[in-house]
């Protein structure tokens, strides 16, 4: 198989005038989503090669292996594309916690980065911190 | 309450250079996402006014209240924010099909638009068609 051949699949991402595809990471079991992210190519080729999620940073403008830091490595178990070709959706297993604690995506401690729900005209945050992002980052 | 102490949540928002933000639509129960697309502050309020959900078409250029042609209108639960302000999650019900029918989300008549997954290097449809889209929008 030519190198052009097996890059298809990632030529057929519709890639958006900053050469990024939006990505949603979906928690596998539970069904939740854990956050929204970019990749590039490079950053979906990687994910892909190693089987970890590695997205694109757009404030650091650099690559970024989710759990470089933190240890929550996101283990992908598939990887899915729209109607459009112009966003992923990722399944994956949120590692860096014990098996009997609830896993932690957001950089705020928390399950995930949607833990806020707009109630009576505020964005109120209705799921606790499970860890103190200090432990997780200090 | 002044008008624009009710709206502070809709300028707490972080709108792209577009005005505009992306929207995850994952259905209630199943958590299943079913599609992505995107709002301005108009298609928001309208949303949280009607309980539907109505986005902002980039195609068409214009407010796209969805299930407007198809019957498939969504109805939301809940809306939730991520962490930098600039996502937001739709909980939503998807409306238009009989009770033992799994419900249709996509154009092309599948369940949830991403139903092509990455197998052995090829976007693979793993999802069914569940009705025809000529008899959904002909």
């Amino acid at each position: 198989m030519s190198t052009l051949t097996r890059m298809d699949w990632l030529e057929q991402v519709k890639w958006d005038r900053d050469g990024l595809v939006p990505v949603i990471a979906q928690e596998v079991g539970s069904n939740d989503v854990l956050m929204f992210a970019f990749m590039n190519r490079e950053a979906l080729a990687r994910t892909v090669e190693s089987g970890q999620a590695v997205y694109w940073s757009r404030s650091r403008n650099r690559l970024w292996h989710k759990g470089e830091v933190s240890g929550h490595y996101q283990k992908v178990a598939e990887i899915r594309i729209d109607c459009d070709n112009d966003v992923l959706l990722l399944k994956v297993a949120q590692l860096g916690h014990a098996a009997h604690e609830s896993s932690i995506a957001c950089h705020t401690g928390r399950h995930s980065c949607f833990y806020r729900r707009l109630d009576a005209g505020c964005w109120e945050a209705v799921d606790p911190v499970l860890k103190d992002p200090e432990s997780i980052y200090g």
